[in-house]
Formats: structure tokens, C-alpha cells, sequence
């Protein structure tokens, strides 16, 4: 996945998009890996309360891959409640269960309701605990609701980033507007029409009839209509239509007629 | 997300989950969490292409936070070939773009397209390149289809680790049956009746009466409608209905009848 993490990035990233804060946060080097996430999810506003080992950290920037700006734009906090005072609504991201009244999201419901939040003009917010014990249920109570991750029961603990990145993955998706398929093409050329499909089609049982691959008539249709489902399968492009009608060609050349 | 990670995480691992394929893996702890990734995601089939600093590496098993048996269980191989050749369909996982005619998928995409693979009693295999590169056109080329996962175009590069997450998450997700919203509840409580609800209002109502706080008589159905919905809104559970009417009736003890 590597190669394509650009310095204009920040340019691109959402004004209304949760905030992230990290909560005694231990290593300098898991929050530039959370920056890094987090601008990967066009996210940019990263709060910090009492990291423990001081900021600025040299050990975020160069863990943050480049995600300069998130780190740089870092602001600190004393407490849970003054990093959260502006924001709107909190969602705390936790693995463990807590004896609370507490609605619970994945992280694909959170996304849907902080859309449905900023669409109302407000500003969300998601708190993380540190790496070792997560949140204490004191910052668990500040937030309006948990976020659980729907993992593998028995080894559900994702690592801080890890945490960060699948909820900013499905803020992003909330609103990416791509398609969940489409065809990569090279620039030159296009997909084959139908018409150029048929001619491949037509071209090859003509050969096929004519080495006697096609001659028990009654197994004829049942047979081209298999060999033409695995050319419509495989969406040919124009290019590779005329590579075939090549090959087919190619293969009969020095057939006696 | 800490301290949920246990010991029989295996057993709860899909057999026909997906195989993940590291291609020339550079560093061991870059393995490890991946593999820490995999086993969240109930994934343990971990292939790897000629890793650099060799196998077994014991910085892949202390970075793998206790992910062990995805780390022994891993099978080395000297060509991504070799290595996908029991697979049916191959995913290569990259941020760029190639200049190939091929499938391109989002994460969400492929889980679905390999849940029907499954279905149909085939195995799919998930394909990631070097932390530095990613993979090289040869081995995009031997995949089936492409996933790029839509992410902030000016910074969609992810690590490795991340990478796996974001496939494994899918994948995962597209079995779970979680509903994204679910209402948790210390064990000693349930949600409140509605005769309950009603009776905190009738309680809240008359106390407002008696104080005068309704007395504008045009307004108080509005009034009433708009407190009725802060408590509904909230979800109360009876335990919390009866805090409220101890609140209620705390609040109006001393008032003069």
C-alpha cells in the first residue's frame, strides 16, 4: 500500500470530521501511527491528554509517515471534559464491556449517526484509552456512546492505530461515494461492445465446427453457450478481443482446410 | 482496546476464511502485527513469500501480542505462485493504480465477493506486497481482482498491518450479525415499561403543576410533549426511572403545600 501519500493531503481532509482524542496515551510512536491513520481517513484534529511521555514527541512525527500536519496540529489537555468541552457528541472506542446504561455502535452505526450529527451542525468526537488498559470508566461515562468493534470474541484487542483506523475507515465510507466493484482499464482502450463479442464468438465456433470439436449436434448449443459464458465472465476489453480473435487464428493457421 | 485477547481465539477462527499472503515482508514485527490483525479478524492461514530477515523471526511472535498460533502455523514459500496455488480467487491489495484490466474492489466489495466464493466451496487469498513498495506488477498480475480501499486520495497509503485490518475487518463484518445499535445494560436493570415512563411523567407534571412552572395554560401542551421527549429520548431503564422520581421528589421535599 505504499507510494501514494502526498504532501497536500491535509487539503483534502473533512473540516466537519470527528475529532480523536487519545487518553494517557503511552508511546510517541503509536500516536504518529493514530496521525498517520487518521489523516489516511481525512481526519485532522488530534487531542491529547497528559501523554505520558511529554509533547512534542520526535517518535510520533517520524512514526506518522509523512501525516505532519495532524502531528504538528496536536493540541494538549489536562482532562477528558476540556478536550471534549466544544464537541457535540463523544463516542468512547472501547474492547471491554462495561456495567453501564450506555447505547452501544459498531463503528459502521457510529458513522451513520455522527453523519446524521454533522448534518445538524454538530461535531463529533472519538475517545481512545491508552494501549495497555484502554479507557478507565470514568472517560467511559463522559461519552454519549460506546463503540464496539464486531471482532473475533476471543481476541477482539486491536492495537491503538488499529482502533482509530477501523473507525475513521467507516466515518470515510459513510460518505466515499465509490462503487463497491468497478473495472480498472488502461488508458488505451475500452470494453469490447457486444458486436465484437459476437464476432470473437462466431469466429471461434466456426472453428471449432470445423476441427470437429462442435459435431454431436445434440450437445452443439450447450457447449457454445458455456465456452461464450466464460468469455462474458471474464469482460473483455476491445483490445483483448482482437488478441483473441489472434490467438484463435494463430492456433488454426496451419489447419488443412 | 486492551485485555480481551485470549487463548482459545483460534477456535473461534472461519476455516474457510481467507488466506493472507505477505509478499517479500521486510520487517518480523510488521508480521507479527499482522498477524495480530489476522486472528482479530478470525483469520489464520499466514502465508509468506521469502521474508527478508528469515523464519521464524522472534520479533514477529513479541509484535504479534499473543496471535502465537497464526505465527507457528505459518508456511513459508519461495514464489507467490507456489504460494496461492491451492487458492481460487486472488485478491492483490494496493493503493496505486495499474496499468492492467482488471477487477478493482473495495473492501466491502471483496468480502462479499468471497463470502459467495466460500459459498461455492472455494478458498480466497488475500495478497499484500512489501512495507516499502507494495507489490510489483507480476504479482498484481497473478491476482484475480484488485482491492484498493477508499481512503483520503492524497494520503491513502496504509501500513501493512493496516492493510490487513481493513480486508480482515470486511471480511469479518460481512458474516457478523452484530446490529449496529444495541442499548447495554448493567445486568441488574432492564428498559423501563411504559407505565413506568408514564408514571415519572405524571409524577415530574404534577410537581411542575404545583410550582407553577406550567401555569401558561396555551403553552403547557407543548411543554409537556417537549419534557416528555428528553426522557424518552434517553432510554431509561427502571432503575432510572426510579432515580428520577427520587430526584423529583427530593427536589419538591420541602416546598409549602
Amino acid at each position: 500500500m505504499a507510494g501514494t501519500n502526498g504532501p497536500a493531503a491535509v487539503d483534502d481532509a473533512d473540516a466537519a470530521a470527528p475529532a480523536v482524542i487519545l487518553v494517557d496515551p503511552q508511546l510517541g510512536e503509536n500516536i504518529g501511527m493514530v496521525a498517520r491513520a487518521m489523516l489516511n481517513c481525512g481526519l485532522t484534529d488530534l487531542r491529547l491528554v497528559r501523554p505520558r511521555d511529554g509533547w512534542p514527541n520526535p517518535k510520533a512525527l517520524s512514526a506518522s509517515s509523512g501525516a505532519v500536519a495532524v502531528i504538528e496540529g496536536a493540541r494538549l489537555f489536562e482532562t477528558t471534559e476540556e478536550a471534549i468541552a466544544d464537541l457535540n457528541r463523544v463516542y468512547a472506542t472501547t474492547a471491554r464491556t462495561r456495567d453501564m446504561t450506555k447505547a452501544i455502535l459498531t463503528p459502521r452505526g457510529a458513522a451513520a449517526d455522527m453523519r446524521a450529527l454533522v448534518a445538524a451542525g454538530g461535531r463529533p468526537g472519538l475517545i481512545y484509552g491508552k494501549e495497555s488498559k484502554g479507557l478507565n470508566n470514568d472517560d467511559v461515562a463522559l461519552a454519549d456512546a460506546i463503540i464496539q468493534v464486531p471482532l473475533n470474541p476471543a481476541f477482539s484487542s486491536l492495537n491503538l492505530a488499529q482502533a482509530v483506523l477501523v473507525t475513521g475507515y467507516e466515518w470515510y465510507q459513510s460518505a466515499a461515494d465509490a462503487p463497491q466493484a468497478q473495472l480498472a482499464l488502461p488508458k488505451a482502450t475500452r470494453p469490447a461492445s457486444n458486436e465484437e463479442l459476437v464476432g470473437l464468438f462466431e469466429h471461434l465456433e466456426d472453428e471449432l465446427d470445423a476441427c470437429g470439436f462442435l459435431r454431436v449436434k445434440e450437445k452443439r448449443p450447450t457447449m457454445v453457450r458455456n465456452l461464450r459464458n466464460i468469455f462474458h465472465r471474464a469482460a473483455l476489453t476491445e483490445q483483448e478481443v482482437r488478441t483473441l480473435r489472434g490467438v484463435v487464428a494463430g492456433l488454426t493457421r496451419h489447419r488443412p482446410r
